[in-house]
């Protein structure tokens, strides 16, 4: 028969089973997380009515999505899964309760050209929460809490979640009259990073013809840096020039206020004004994460508040606060920067049962359900190979235990155990075993999957 | 703005928050469970490359198949997850220890017209064993043991996994000479149930052309019942006329003592010879699992032994075993059967924290905090909301308990706490309301998602 080259399609993920386990033990980190703080899990189809999910339009993302026909229907892959909160939240609305909190962790889909670390199937772990007409700025609060929470327990420490609102960026440029202008002027202070303060004045000076006084105030502006009550302090030198900017600094005084009685550390957050967002429906708080020592990877976690979920579905004003990890490229940054710990277990089991001959395997299979029946995740090597072959098995998929069952273990109704990393066997009960493997397992439980 | 009607495709399950919830608890089930079984979990892409997807070929599939061109690439959907792992272990073989046992838990896509009941999108979640050119028998009495863990796990009682051999079959009907018709002979067999031994017979020699002995003999083989003693001190009777039979009935003979020494009691599972499946690779084993009370359902978890996984992708052998559960319909059925367990808590968390005004949104926020730390599931509720809507917002969401923090609540560093099934409320220490939280977390963990 003529063989057809499997292969994997360029863009899409596909992990070995240890890295795999890797995977899992992140994903169930942030579901574990973030039901601690009442959120519910959603799924929602990958595959949704083209009409319905490019509702709000959009040049670079309808240029990205994948959209095909099937029939008469007209469908398109979800791009990411905010759009497809506001078509739940809108549609089901009567049978929802709010503040309704949702957590969602799901595969996404763009295609766009395949380069390093860029994926056109990749997982978003999203948490929202949406009231219903208002929503109190502790949630603004509460967001970046949860981020910290989670990549803390992941074992990330280098990390900063910095905090902008944009009111403040929205006042601060109607004092100086460049309401109007304000997009492109955001767009060139973004680039202060790649191209420095001289450059970013020429370009609003002679591209934005910006008056030059104006321009010089935007830079001080954005230079504006410090420990938070330093931001604040300089920030209060603004206040009274405009209410949009007086409410952004009340509302930005307070998330930063509630940020530590939710146990954020000082060092794990910063007020930044440069950080505004691309997407234009977000009104308030915003935020960007960082990892400290990979500053080059940009943003791994960013989100905000928005006034209107779902506008382009229903009349009913849905403001909302959310906040996004790029799981996909996240994890392909940790492994590239060497930093998911390699001490985190990958194995599939924590036992190998071996029955040394056909005669033990009955013996070999009543051990191993039992071992399972303790919660100890067993396998059951049945395959007629010889030892050496068994053992390396087990090393190979990082096994940390081998049990070996003859007919000596059977007569006498107990089992040797071997620690495989340290080398050393003993010939125990079975309830001697469980205590060892349980021991293990507490001591794995330590172990963060991430080096931070 | 013109609102754009929200929808959700017909065929595509949207669960709300509580059944979510529900089915999230079955999918940890089936995580779990897997897991202890040794199984590595694993995750490939939803979309491949169509013509590495279609190798294999095959009408009714290909028919269904969501297949579109994006740029230059044709691609498609996968439609179960059989042949992704047959990719899989192709492409990845020299990276991979065998026998390779991985779990994948997965939404497949086919454009099937949509029904009562039936998905164009729906969750398999599949195990499968796969050796390097051998595989032991004892792996084909493992997976319905897995099986009936897992189901007994979830809750489910009367359900029966009944095991068949394809090679009782195929040696059956060679000691008939009738090996070029069985596929024929076993279509109208398996429309026994629905058409009665008489139509069988009648179909068999006039359509077909058997026989009239011959036909007489294939209806008194599929007539064998009875307890698995029975059947195989039947099937006995015609040993030594096939080899294939032979070696087929000590297959059997070997699955069935396996099960009970793997914990499968005897009423879970029944050897039934009207088994074959239809997909024409399986070659030993066979599985149907059947809820007892709903037989109509069908077969809600299927599979069996093959001997070469990714032939249409390599020349290596790779006999496996492996079964699937089509978790979407099977969560339909539970739940359109009202067998879905309503104790089964689907709250998106254990607590309400309700600072009584703005004054305690401080000491609130410190006291959700101290209580996630704990593990206990919480939610903040800021809004200014008057009382009782507050209490009916955990009402509807099903959470069990409100906390109450007023002006004196906080001076004492105390928490008023609501049971609010019962109506109960205690002032008590944080430490004492960890305990009744948890006391009713451990409560919870006892009751099972299903009814079975």
């Amino acid at each position: 028969m003529a063989k057809q080259k499997p292969r994997t399609l360029a863009g899409f993920m596909e992990l070995l089973p240890a890295q795999q386990q890797q995977m899992e033990r992140i994903m169930e980190t942030l579901r574990r997380t973030y039901s601690l703080y009442g959120f519910t899990p959603l799924d929602t189809p990958i595959i949704e009515d083209a009409q319905v999910l490019l509702a709000k339009g959009g040049g670079e993302t309808e240029k990205q999505i994948y959209r095909f026909q099937k029939g008469d229907s007209d469908l398109a892959l979800r791009f990411d899964l905010t759009v497809p909160l506001a078509k739940y939240v809108a549609l089901h609305y009567g049978q929802l309760s709010f503040p309704f909190r949702r957590y969602q962790i799901g595969k996404v889909y763009r295609g766009e050209r395949p380069q390093k670390g860029r994926y056109r199937e990749f997982y978003q772990a999203d948490i929202d929460i949406i009231g219903d007409g208002k929503l109190d700025i502790a949630n603004e609060a509460e967001i970046p809490s949860i981020i910290y929470q989670t990549f803390s327990q992941l074992g990330l420490k280098r990390f900063q979640i910095r905090v902008n609102n944009r009111k403040i960026l929205n006042g601060f440029y109607e004092m100086l009259g460049l309401t109007d202008q304000s997009q492109d002027v955001m767009r060139t202070v973004d680039k202060l990073d790649k191209i420095g303060p001289d450059a970013v004045r020429d370009i609003l000076v002679d591209d934005l013809g910006v008056a030059a006084d104006k321009a010089g105030e935007v830079l001080d502006f954005i230079a504006i840096k410090g420990d938070t009550s330093a931001v604040l302090a300089a920030l209060e030198g603004y206040r009274g020039r405009s209410q949009v900017f007086d409410q952004g600094l009340d509302e930005l005084t307070a998330v930063t206020k509630y940020l530590s009685a939710f146990g954020v550390p000082e060092e794990a957050f910063a007020v930044d004004l440069t950080i505004a967002r691309g997407l234009d429906y977000y009104t308030g708080t915003v935020y960007e994460t960082t990892l400290l020592d990979h500053p080059e990877v940009g943003s791994v976690c960013s989100g905000g508040r928005y006034d209107n979920l779902a506008g382009y579905y229903t009349d009913k004003p849905l403001p909302g606060v959310g906040i996004s990890i790029g799981l996909t490229r996240l994890f392909y940054v940790l492994d590239d920067q060497k930093m998911l710990n390699p001490a985190s277990p990958t194995a599939p089991a924590e036992v190998l049962v071996i029955p040394m001959s056909a005669g033990q395997q009955g013996y070999a299979i009543s051990v191993a359900t039992r071992l399972r029946g303790q919660g100890i995740r067993t396998q059951l090597y049945t395959e007629q190979k010889k030892f050496k072959a068994k053992i390396s098995y087990a090393a190979k998929l990082g096994i940390p235990y081998a049990m070996f069952l003859g007919e000596d273990e059977e007569k006498a109704g107990v089992m040797s155990l071997k620690d495989l990393a340290k080398g050393e066997q003993v010939t125990v009960s079975f309830d001697e075993a469980v205590g060892i493997i349980k021991g293990y397992l507490a001591e794995m439980e330590q172990i963060p999957s991430v080096l931070g």
